[in-house]
């Protein structure tokens, strides 16, 4: 019951794409002087077999995919995944290890980004005679990091329901809340409107806590000056994350001025962006125009980051970033400028590289809201 | 003016505790022929050094503990550490193995099981002549398992916000609501009761989706059978979990005796729980009344797990488990029975373990809820 149900839900275009991702790397391995390849790390294992547990091991080799997780997930594995399926007590690693015996594939690619010290050894005491481990690093990174349309459909919902959870909460908050009841209005709304969950903890600070990038909100209340509030929804699996200023009083023209200048920065940036430019040019765009107001030293992170079934995927956008943007890669651009004891700022869209230049997915206005 | 108002919030206590865990690291350094203990796994990282962002790695010597991160955490570092900080751009893992070479240490302990294959060759890469990478594996995990008075304290609190988020929203809900629905009020209320976040996705699974011990809340209407609902907090970092049941409709026998068996079994193991008993007893406590049941079969996972700082911590409470339990450990008990096309059982206590046996936390009636 349970099984047709939710194949029906998932349906058969979203099976489709798994096999044709297991297919393109299966048809990659001969190229890459490799029988199989084995892949724990969740997001990837996910990608290429549709699996969402938290515990499995995929093994692709030329005669396709197996999946190999715990007996918690027998019933959902069934569900989720168009990979053979092998339910095994204890490490799936140890049965991944196993399979690779019972297949006598000899040179097994691993990504030693992803997996730990112990996982590798625990797959190589258990490997036959004359078979090798070699590490593979980023290939399903790269075939991630462009979207297909399936794909950036998911992500373009996830904007969606983040943007309208930010506008719902937005329109009806006063000065005096605290950031963390903030932070709950705007994670519930998100769930409402169609989330399973944030995509990252939501970032509400305010005052001179705005000039932490990362902030996490705490029980003081937005009472004066800036107010970051940073906010991502994972819907269908896919992340968003946006980035939008408050302010908490009457802006002075030192705050003003601040606004403009990060404003300007993202705008230019975004300007940057199409197929062939690389990410560190489009970082450069960003950085130039700051400059120009005297803040490029307080832009102390990069302009953005990919983003997709995890909130921080490649490219990165940062300086000198050589990565080549292509159509179909989703990416951030949330430039900021933030000084100690004064406040920060940030803006932040979640952006679609297209084949002439790129679409910003994120629809929320970006004029200085005044709480 | 940031730092200040939160070393307050933090407490010279908590900055005490940090130093006097690093203290104890070094000083066990030598027994364990190391010069130095390289962490980068943010719960052991945060347990010794109070640091919460997302990147960083400490270094930990006789001369005390050094943490390097990146500069969206410079401010955040000086508040939250009592270890000198070093911000450094670029991979932090490369800053550690910098300061292993001015250091000169020779045997540097690196944690296999929480580290990836890229980041050891990264530190390798860099090492000194005649130094080496040890693996030192459950070394701070195992300090972790004991909890100070202060850490069960965090847990206390987590847990009362846990359990007065359900009962608050429970008495709310009425048959009729979508799971993701009621999963989304639960997550609210615990953050509006204090929590900062949830531990793990909310599992609210009704019907037949109830025999998946993890499925994902899906717009599904609680329409009739068993619901499973288990939640967690995070609040002052540390985790709570739970699970109840509750029931749509006029729950038959056979659901009865369900309920009653799973019930049974998770008293006898709470029952079971006492310093020096091995974690697989108090399993087997729980495993041998679903046997008299006939459901021991349909109880596909361990009874437990330790909890603090992360929500899967060890000890594991599985089969033959050999870890003698001790005063101070957190750990949840949680036998179930599923039943697939029927539905499944769950119940779950965080519980402290004491000098003469444990203290139940949560607070939550177990009479299966109807709704």
């Amino acid at each position: 019951m349970a099984n047709k149900t939710s194949r029906q839900e998932t349906g058969g275009a979203a099976a489709n794409a798994f096999e044709a991702r297991v297919r393109a790397v299966a048809a990659g391995l001969l190229e890459r002087k490799l029988d199989a390849l084995l892949v724990a790390f969740s997001p990837n294992l996910r990608y290429l077999s549709g699996f969402t547990g938290s515990n499995g091991n995929l093994l692709i080799t030329e005669r396709g995919a197996t999946l190999f997780t715990d007996p918690r997930y027998t019933i959902q594995a069934q569900e989720e995944t168009t990979a053979r399926v092998k339910i095994v007590k204890g490490p799936a690693v140890k049965a991944a290890a196993a399979e690779i015996r019972r297949a006598g594939v000899k040179r097994i690619g691993y990504e030693p980004a992803r997996m730990t010290c112990d996982a590798l050894e625990a797959v190589k005491k258990d490997l036959p005679m004359r078979a090798a481990m070699t590490p593979v690093s980023g290939w399903i990174e790269e075939l991630r990091m462009v979207k297909s349309e399936e794909e950036a459909g998911a992500i373009r919902r996830s904007v969606e329901t983040n943007s309208r959870a930010f506008e719902y909460t937005v329109a009806r908050v006063k000065a005096g809340i605290a950031e963390r009841d903030l932070a709950a209005e705007l994670e519930y709304r998100m769930r409402k409107f169609g989330a399973s969950k944030p995509a990252f903890e939501t970032i509400v600070a305010a005052g001179a806590r705005s000039a932490l990038p990362h902030a996490q909100p705490t029980g003081a209340k937005i009472a004066g000056g800036f107010v970051v509030v940073d906010m991502g929804a994972v819907q269908d699996g896919y992340c968003s994350d946006m980035t939008r200023m408050l302010y908490a009083g009457v802006a002075d023209a030192k705050a003003k001025r601040m606004y403009k200048a990060v404003l300007e920065a993202q705008l230019a940036a975004i300007d940057a962006v199409r197929p062939g430019v690389t990410a560190g040019r489009v970082d450069a765009a960003a950085r130039g125009v700051l400059k120009g107001y005297g803040l490029d030293k307080t832009f102390i992170h990069s302009t953005g980051h990919g983003l997709g079934l995890e909130i921080h995927e490649p490219p990165r956008l940062g300086k000198k970033d050589k990565t080549k943007l292509k159509a179909g890669m989703a990416i951030t651009i949330e430039p900021g400028a933030y000084v100690e004891g004064v406040g920060g700022v940030r803006i932040e869209d979640t952006v679609l590289v297209t084949s002439t230049g790129c679409e910003v997915l994120t629809g929320v206005r970006k004029e200085l809201v005044v709480v």
